[in-house]
């Protein structure tokens, strides 16, 4: 079969997946929804080739797909839903670069965390402005919604298909609707629950648990691609 | 039956022990071990009256156990536990005025957050140097070992002991006995679990998950007293 990108069902671009989150969630959303996945990258062949990759091996796991690769502006020109998996450091700007093609209904999505890594572990280190997801909403106009989610899911355990999740998602934003839709599309994916988090302020208490989990994986034997839950 | 602070067993001083957190331990601790538990307050009198109280609720209960009351200085001056269960703002300075009493052996707990309520809901709010346990440490002279622990387990399930706990209380320190004794006094409360965090220079981490539990309870229907696991 041929897996083509096409106007129907949900398109989520996702910058920068070519990357580990971005890869790990583009293959979730292909293996257990019927969404339109479109790989996003600095160069479009690069996208193609990991978007070819990936549904192969999907193919091979007999699920049928829709992923397809672009640049980053114009995979996220193409889809309502853009995750912006990028390396933080670079998120700001790859926004800068797409504004342009943001339609009013374009709902952007922000997963990453900067950290640094010290003689410890690893330490929350977020940008001025409070946490990355609030320094990608300062970069696109006030009309284009941006959501908090998914910075606390281990990359490792998103990209192995065999792997069980069970792990929460904390949604932030100021839009409701936005958060509704991306709180919709985290629960699509198998074992993965949605929690609100309130407005896209509260952004840095939830990428500020990123550097945790990671530190308790060094820290205690077995513990590895933690995820968090509460209750 | 009456009961004393005697010097058998671990005597564990909770410093503003009357407080909301404190009285949790303090309730637990009594309840499920056989420590020795030391009310501390800046007023003696106040001290005397929760210990009291919080004996009398155990002894309704059918629970032996031994809570006093002191002011803070003479708490943490008998007990090789020391927690420093008081408003964060307030830490630094009660720890200045225990410092004289402190032995060698003993060891410091801080349970503390410190945190800003905005519009949108809780954010943390860490002190200069990073965090409330690290504050603690530079008051303290280089060889009383500090451990944070604590900060993630809501006050509100801790002090209902018909409330069943699960949780994980993540302990982070640059002494590894002392994380140890603190990890073993963690566990020996019912329901929950101790996980290594690492050095205490990672204690920011963990503080900023109790803002985010505040503002999951907040804008999540049937969510309260919320405590997190890592899985």
């Amino acid at each position: 079969m041929t897996c083509t990108v096409d106007a129907c069902s949900m398109e989520i671009a996702l910058l920068g997946g070519t990357g580990d989150i971005g890869e790990g969630l583009a293959l979730r959303w292909a293996h257990d929804t019927d969404h339109d996945i479109v790989i996003g990258s600095r160069e479009q062949t690069k996208a193609e080739q990991k978007a070819d990759e990936y549904r192969m091996l999907l193919n091979d796991r007999g699920i049928d797909c829709s992923i397809g690769g672009m640049d980053n502006a114009s995979a996220a020109d193409r889809c309502s839903i853009v995750v912006v998996s990028i390396p933080p450091q670079y998120a700001a700007d790859t926004v800068d670069e797409i504004v342009p093609g943001l339609d009013e209904d374009t709902i952007l999505v922000s997963p990453a965390v900067r950290m640094v890594r010290t003689d410890g572990g690893f330490n929350y280190d977020p940008p001025e402005v409070g946490s990355v997801a609030e320094e990608i909403a300062a970069a696109v106009p006030d009309h284009i919604p941006v959501v908090g989610a998914f910075q606390n899911i281990a990359a490792g355990a998103l990209r192995n298909l065999d792997a069980d999740l069970r792990a929460d998602v904390v949604i932030t934003g100021d839009d409701r609707d936005a958060k509704s839709a991306i709180e919709s599309l985290a629960e699509e994916i198998e074992g993965l629950h949605a929690l609100d988090g309130g407005t896209l302020s509260n952004s840095s208490a939830v990428e500020s648990v990123t550097p945790l989990l990671i530190n308790l994986a060094i820290n205690n034997d077995g513990m590895h691609d933690l995820g968090v839950q509460f209750r």
